[in-house]
């Protein structure tokens, strides 16, 4: 319907101001809202089905949908591809926010994790051709194909505000969102599955067995069993694909991200292709900072590391050990956190004296950034609730429920500390050309976080808002020349803490998503919750806990480049 | 921090045009939401695992914590009530689209029938004084405190947009609309339990005893019950309450959707005192209808409600009658679903055909009404999904099953294309007097869905966006002659389509909000996913979907109003 009305930018590609062609962006968005919302129930249907064990669905009901969903979406991408290749009109502004080259990295090493594991799923799979359905063979194949196309498409065409065929491209994107979501869900799914028989039979064998894969045709081979996965190179592959499973999870939601600014920006009129665009600063590793961060948190990290393996082996022992190795992680965990918390909080206190203007910009990546931490905060926040629930109710007043409630609380802190600290981040401009690019009257409301006396001395930057409009140009250079002499301590500071904080948030995501599980391995909750609603909560908050870190991460860089 | 900043509008109320006093909004209303994540979470962790019988959480900690949050919240609207009566110029501005009558008269409605509620609570809980704790019977009385303040506050203010204490006022109105859905996620746990438990007795004694209220209590008196509610008086009130529940939770979410946008107004700057605002219509019922859409709407409402009493009265017999009860509620809901599909899709037809102007003025009120009809659609969404994959994959191919399967996909096809109706009658303005508001280039582009012809017999309206801005008063009047003779007759169809829509939405809140569930009775589900699973998906879920059913009555309501 709206095609006819969006062909006009061809003709005109130079009136960036005009008013938007569409009649209503709402109805379009609407429509692909739709289309997503009906899909993604529908896999979330088949998927949370297949999950449990005596419902009638089954896995290769899953694998067909998926495979479907991503055939579908590969050829809608080659087709947008092959478009916008024929006609470059097509695409007459670019957004400089969006697909930032370290999120375009981060894709393309994920993107190359998933197509490992695609060759280790396919390799088990075809260990044993003969009983399996030729669709769990094939859906690793078509996996890999749509990852490398996708991973293309996503890699050329992330700026793109596309301005033809807006309603088709609007459901093409939100349907690869969707396809993306699905796979994301099945994996969280089948991890979570996974980790539930390993327990259940760690527990019931009293041998820990969570290290070998595929719990129910390996570890407890019936005996009748005409598929057995015995030979060596079949163990490879299954305990290399359940690595591997968390770099499939990121993939999936770096790519959904990318997909929804790119949603966001269909159709949409910038002012001029490379205005409010940062300047692209140089990534100088290190070179401004007082190196107290980056040492402290590589020293953290390695320590972490340690801490992580120490664990992994003394879990797997017997019951005294493992007593020591949950107290070992809980207190590097809290030494960890409290620091974060205090170098987060002197960071926003940093910016208390900060005279940098709020860029109050439009901007989609920016506003899915913000969203996206404080709704992945949730996950952990809910896990560390329950936590406190059953340890203030529940009877146990021993050192590892005294351990396990410190934890809780200064994990809720550590993250609420650190959203305030990134999004504070995230709304200043960056330091150099701020004052240039800024509308006049910002550097003025800037200034008000910063001693009000200083502004009586700017001539044209009055004191009450009746007075603003007057000679606006002339206050931008006195705050530049104010700022120069004390702005470089500050802003290596914040270069410190942005490293600080980034290394810190690597182990901790390091720990989670290679299998470490103190809340199963530590009993106050499991008795007090019961195992089966427990590990509800716990596999379905995790996931967005473990997106949080890897999301904390790319902010944080960002945040270090821009300050 | 930015209360000192804001004290400026005291001495000019004036002038409301003036950049905005706050230097980031943002910020103030990131601590206000991570308040109320944080205080929401704690709440909702008690009242999940109060809900749970091996948890020894009990329900007296989920009492207190309601009790003591409800005070706190009635004390800050005390003080918000008095600040604003002692000083009239905190409220320079009032925004027209919040809390229309319709949605203030339902709060009064719903907020009486809580008062009656926690009257028969009371008198339930009184019967047997001396074995409860004494906050038992504190938490209804505060709760009708808490009730009547909340709601002469919501009355008077929730129009305002205040301009003191910004921090401080979002806030206590987060905290607010916190503690309002923390009573709404009380009183659906506490239905759902109740429902479950009424489930497992009359599956385990044949006979249904749906209707003998309390049931751990009354029908299965334990032998050595120190504290039985055998006296009819209790027994009375006991019946009175769990009635009720459905008017409490809809006063809860009633008035968290008025705090929400009280909160999104706070600090907001209008243009005028009462620009955009749509000038209040007179509601005159079926005056300007055809008729049609009342009469056939009452007819399906009489008709459900004795489909209703039937069902009802069957599904408490035997088996047998169990059967038909079903097939007739099931055939009543696929004919009235299917109405109600093509009357919204043939509404928004005539919106193809209809030359009024899209309206794009920002108004935090219209896109939390969108937002929570796509929200609350979902969980209908959900549950139909599941039926759908239940009928498809499972075995059974009967009557019954043929119906639940028409039946769900019909709900699907009704809630998208009501949702695509309304959401386009909200964001068109009033047929009257739009032509005079709207800016000039507004009608034009509002004409592009009707006949292109007509467009060039307007002088001063381009049909290419390159002549935009030439005599921009002429066309407004050109417009409005050509929209008299035949905007009547569509004008009338789209009252007797939302009237019709209306009554509909009606008596598919009244069955499942007073009890009736299919989905428990076919046992098409309950067979393929497990009672547990089955009765998670739907006692999460139904709540949304009533929900939904209300606030499209009311959406419904305005859409009327407005066409």
């Amino acid at each position: 319907m709206s095609e006819e009305l969006t062909t006009g930018p061809k003709e005109s590609p130079r009136a960036p101001r005009a008013a938007p062609r569409e009649v209503w962006k709402k109805g379009g968005r609407l429509l692909s809202v739709l289309l997503a919302v009906n899909v993604l129930l529908l896999a979330s249907t088949l998927i949370s089905g297949g999950a449990f064990n005596k419902v009638a669905v089954y896995d290769t009901d899953v694998f067909a949908l998926l495979t479907a969903m991503m055939l579908a979406a590969g050829l809608w991408i080659l087709f947008y591809l092959f478009r916008t290749v024929r006609c470059p009109d097509a695409v007459p502004y670019r957004d400089a926010h969006a697909g930032p080259i370290w999120l375009r990295g981060g894709l393309v090493l994920f993107g190359i994790c998933t197509l490992v594991m695609d060759v280790f799923k396919t390799g088990y799979y075809s260990s044993f051709f003969e009983c399996q359905s030729a669709i769990k063979i094939l859906h690793p194949l078509i996996q890999a194909v749509f990852v490398i196309v996708q991973t293309y498409f996503l890699w050329v065409s992330a700026k793109d505000c596309i301005h033809v065929h807006l309603d088709l491209t609007r459901c093409g994107l939100m349907f690869t969102l969707t396809t993306n979501l699905a796979i994301w869900m099945a994996a969280v799914v089948d991890e979570s599955v996974h980790q539930t028989h390993s327990y259940s039979i760690s527990h019931s064998n009293t041998s820990y067995t969570r290290l070998a894969p595929d719990v129910e045709r390996a570890s407890s081979p019936v005996p009748g069993d005409p598929c057995p996965c015995n030979t060596a190179i079949c163990q490879i592959f299954q305990q290399g694909y359940f690595y591997l499973y968390p770099f499939n999870i990121e993939y999936s939601l770096f790519a959904s991200t990318m997909l929804y600014v790119m949603w966001k920006n269909v159709g949409r009129l910038l002012g001029s292709p490379h205005s409010h665009g940062h300047a692209r600063s140089q990534i100088s590793l290190f070179r401004e900072t007082y190196f107290a961060g980056p040492v402290l948190g590589l020293m953290l990290l390695v320590v972490g590391l340690a801490v992580f393996i120490i664990y992994e082996v003394q879990v797997s022992g017997e019951g005294g050990s493992m007593q020591q190795a949950l107290v070992t992680y809980y207190i590097f965990n809290i030494v960890c956190l409290g620091l974060m918390t205090l170098v987060s909080l002197s960071g926003s206190i940093i910016y208390r004296f900060d005279r940098r203007a709020m860029d109050h910009h439009k901007n989609p990546t920016r506003t899915l950034d913000v969203a996206l931490l404080m709704g992945a905060a949730l996950g952990q926040y809910a896990i560390s609730y329950y936590s406190i629930v059953a340890v203030v109710v529940g009877t146990p007043r021993d050192l590892l429920a005294g351990l396990n409630l410190a934890h809780a609380l200064l994990m809720i802190a550590q993250h609420t500390f650190q959203n305030v600290f990134i999004i504070e981040s995230l709304h200043r401009g960056p330091p150099g050309d701020e004052p240039h690019e800024s509308p006049p009257k910002e550097p003025c409301q800037g200034l008000t976080f910063a001693n009000l006396d200083a502004l009586h001395t700017l001539p044209a930057c009055p004191p009450t808002p009746r007075l603003v409009g007057t000679s606006p140009a002339g206050p931008q250079e006195a705050v530049t020349v104010i700022l120069a002499p004390r702005g470089h301590w500050r802003r290596r500071c914040l270069k410190d803490i942005s490293l600080f904080l980034l290394l810190c948030n690597v182990i901790l995501w390091i720990m989670p998503a290679f299998g470490a599980r103190p809340h199963f391995s530590n009993t106050v909750e499991v008795d007090f919750y019961g195992y089966s609603l427990w590990a509800a909560i716990v596999n379905i908050c995790l996931p967005f806990g473990i997106f949080y870190r890897m999301h904390a991460v790319s902010s944080l860089l960002e945040t270090y480049v821009l300050s």
